[in-house]
C-alpha cells in the first residue's frame, strides 16, 4: 500500500462522500448505474408478488441498494433526497451447491430495476427503469417505464414516498420517531 | 445543510476512509461491532442449511456484510486482508404483509453472528462469533465459538480462505482472474 499516499486517501474519501447522480442520455433515457454494490443494502426478498397466483417455479432474490449520502439523510429527516435511487438486483437463487442441502441462496446475477426521485426531471417526481433486456440481456440505458407499470402502485401503497419501507426494516428501523 | 462545512466534510470523508477494526474485551471477546449496515453487503440466503435433514419451518433470510476497505482489498488482491470482519445478519421472514401475497421478504431483525480474520490474536487466523443471547438477547459481546462450531468448517469448505465465496457471487463475480 506504499502507493497509498495520504493526499491519495484524501482524494479518494472526498470523492467517496459525494453522492452518486442520476445521469440520462436524450429523452429521460436513464444511463446504468455502477457502483451500487458498495451503496447501502436496505432488504432483500425471495418470490415477492403482488397478486394471489402460483409461487414462480423458480422464484429470484432481489436485493435493493440506496447510496450512502441518501441513507444518511433518511436517517437524519425521514425523507428521501432528490436525486435518490434505489437500485433492485434481481438474482437467480443456488440450492444443492456445494455443502448447502437446503434452503436457497442468491447465485447469478440477472439484472437490474432502478427507482429515481428527480424532482426537476419528473413532474410526478419518481421514475422507474428496468435494465433487463431481451434475453436478459443487460442495457447500458433504459427510458423511463409507463406510470401503470409501477409508479401507480409505489404511490398508492411505498410507505414513505413512493418506497415500499414496509418491505426494510433497514429503513424502517431507522426512520427518526415523530 | 448550512452546518456541514467543507472541513467537516473532509473529516466525515477521512473516517470514513478507515476500516473499522476488531475490538475486544479481555479474553479475546470481541466486542459487537457497530455501524455493519453501511459496509458491502456480499449476499442472502433463505433457509440455507447444511445436511439432509427438514427445512426449518420459518426459515429465515441470512444477509452478509463485510467492510468496504476489506471488499476493495478483495476486489484487488483476491484475499481478505488481516482484521477482515464478516457480519451476518439473521432476519426473521414476513409474508402477506402490505400488499405482498406471495414469497418472502427479510422483516425482522433477530441478531448477528459475525466471522473475523485476525492472524496476530487467533493462531488459526479466523475466528467466529454468536452475539445472539438467550432468548434472542443481543449480546454487547461474545467469546470465539469453539472450532467444532464453525471454525472446522469454514477451514474446509470456504473457499477462498475460510469464506464461503461459493455463495457470495459479489464476491465470487470480483475475484480476480489469474
Amino acid at each position: 500500500m506504499a502507493s497509498r499516499t495520504p493526499l491519495l486517501l484524501l482524494v479518494t474519501a472526498l470523492a467517496q462522500a459525494q453522492m452518486t447522480k442520476p445521469e440520462y442520455g436524450g429523452g429521460n433515457r436513464l444511463l446504468r448505474p455502477g457502483g451500487y454494490r458498495e451503496w447501502v443494502f436496505v432488504g432483500s426478498s425471495l418470490g415477492m408478488g403482488y397478486k394471489d397466483e402460483a409461487a414462480a417455479e423458480n422464484p429470484a432474490f432481489h436485493h435493493v441498494y440506496i447510496q450512502a449520502q441518501a441513507y444518511r439523510h433518511y436517517a437524519r429527516t425521514g425523507q428521501f433526497p432528490d436525486k435518490t435511487m434505489l437500485v433492485m438486483e434481481v438474482v437467480a437463487p443456488g440450492t444443492n451447491a456445494s455443502i448447502n442441502r437446503r434452503g436457497r441462496f442468491g447465485d447469478r446475477f440477472v439484472g437490474i430495476e432502478v427507482a429515481v426521485k428527480d424532482t426537476q426531471r419528473f413532474p410526478e417526481k419518481w421514475a422507474y427503469f428496468d435494465f433487463i433486456g431481451d434475453g436478459g440481456k443487460p442495457l447500458a440505458e433504459a427510458t423511463p417505464l409507463p406510470q401503470k407499470s409501477c409508479w401507480n402502485c409505489h404511490r398508492q401503497h411505498g410507505e414513505v414516498d413512493n418506497v415500499f419501507v414496509q418491505f426494510y426494516p433497514v429503513l424502517r428501523d431507522l426512520r427518526p420517531k415523530k
